[in-house]
């Protein structure tokens, strides 16, 4: 299917059915050895969401010319990145969240030490299904998959993003330092998408360039419009208490620009993601349409 | 060196100057934007220990005719995970101690939602430093090391054993889901060990049975003497309280077999490592010296 030409919606909502399925047959395959391990494993990967971390991997891979094929374990592996980070970001000892996309969080839902377990056993999940055997991609370029997911989820990207979150909350941080949190915290692996789409498509020199500049002012984007949605979206909506970053003393944008000056922020960095694209010779329309919706979206 | 003539303590204590040099090396290069994380990180991974995993994949590695240089990362890595899975495993949603090797545990030194992050870390770490580009390997053997890594420590590895383990406090479980308990637990690393060994020295197929037969009984006897230990050893020399699994109520070897039994079952599983190294025309005395360690040892 061509879905360079299709709305955005229904694009993320083909991409999004793929990857699911990819997790939910990868996750049923497992033995029951461990059942309750593996049901924890399943809530908490297929916990619902848009998959925006797959949408980039394939939406960029496609339009760059890769297969199908070729994006999959990077899709489904950047999401149990994700998946597995949230679990532990919910945790009583981190953020202590009972609901996440309206549902229980993986340790209210199961117990503790579970969900600590399945978060571990995500994380792993990750690097194998990045390093299984694939007759679409060269062993060098699945390599250099595995290294670009470790250095965005690790200390210097994801994991470095948390702590230094932690760290920060009751205490005033400058613009500066909120910035570097989020481009770890966040953007790492926003940015990590769009790179492992750059490997599988083997991209030139001039691809690499655009689409990284284009990832890294998606990512920070991205995390602004959270921010702002804490302050002015419905519980209903976000699928977890309204005013959780206020009530938590957490530094955001808004609360360090005011509301207006983070919303023009947020359009300035969809401006500089869509220039970005500017002399890529492709059809751009799809990725286009996703920077703005980043900013435009209610949850 | 020429290692394989060295008395066993010698050996060891070569290889564990050798690898915790890499593991200090590589965590006090990060940068220190979240300076907190890496002391926990440091914390955990230089916690001490004989470091019997990457020691296999050095011995067994230079045995087969692999250079040092091929089998650093995998060392290092294959700690990293063993100390991001101590680090969890001591939580208090878990085992809940406070000790290890006589020094507090990570999340004591600093606290739990810190020592989450590290352990995550670590993990992430293991992955980063199997995929570093790597002269002396090739691309394939390297995709290979993470494919390993990643199942030994994942659901059908270490970290379903950790549940099956964390399911089994306070029930009595028969000796064969004691054993499989086991052998995901703590053998599913230790076979991976050899494994990395194996994939970095291109070994034969002969290689790969006599190594993998003789890491699957060094694994298993390996925990049957831990559970001994728990009984036997001090706390003094556990470096933890004498008699934690009694008062935990967990299956063990010792309560299933009784005590002399387990000894026996010990030696028995010694004697199948030592009988799998048979065919093999290498000087294999280090590691058999090593496989007659694993149940003489007193920690």
């Amino acid at each position: 299917m061509d879905t360079s030409s299709l709305p955005l919606s229904e694009a993320i909502k083909h991409y999004q059915t793929r990857v699911d399925a990819i997790l939910a047959e990868t996750i049923d395959q497992l033995d029951d050895s461990a059942s309750h391990l593996k049901a924890a494993m399943r809530h908490g990967a297929l916990i619902g969401g848009k998959r925006i971390r797959p949408f980039l991997v394939y939406s960029v891979g496609e339009m760059l010319g890769a297969k199908l094929e070729q994006l999959d374990s990077a899709a489904a592996a950047i999401e149990c990145i994700h998946a597995y980070s949230l679990i532990h970001d919910d945790l009583p000892a981190m953020d202590d969240d009972e609901l996440r996309r309206g549902k229980p969080t993986v340790h209210i839902a199961f117990d503790e030490a579970t969900a600590i377990l399945a978060g571990d056993a995500l994380q792993t999940l990750a690097f194998e299904l990045i390093s299984e055997p694939n007759s679409q991609l060269a062993p060098a370029q699945q390599l250099a998959m595995v290294k670009a997911l470790a250095r965005a989820s690790g200390y210097v990207g994801m994991c470095g993003g948390q702590a230094i979150d932690l760290s920060s909350t009751d205490k005033r941080i400058d613009l500066t330092r909120l910035t570097e949190l989020h481009n770890k915290k966040t953007g790492a692996l926003i940015s990590c998408a769009i790179e492992l789409a750059l490997i599988a498509a083997s991209a030139s020199e001039l691809e690499q360039t655009a689409m990284t500049e284009y990832g890294q002012a998606l990512g920070l984007a991205f995390q602004v419009q959270d921010d702002i949605l804490d302050i002015t979206a419905s519980t209903e909506e976000l699928g977890k208490p309204q005013g959780s970053d206020e009530q938590s003393n957490k530094s955001t944008f808004p609360k360090l620009m005011g509301l207006e000056g983070a919303e023009n922020c947020a359009k300035q960095l969809v401006e500089d993601a869509l220039s970005a694209l500017t002399n890529l010779p492709y059809n751009s329309q799809l990725i286009k349409n996703f920077a703005r919706y980043i900013v435009e979206r209610r949850l």
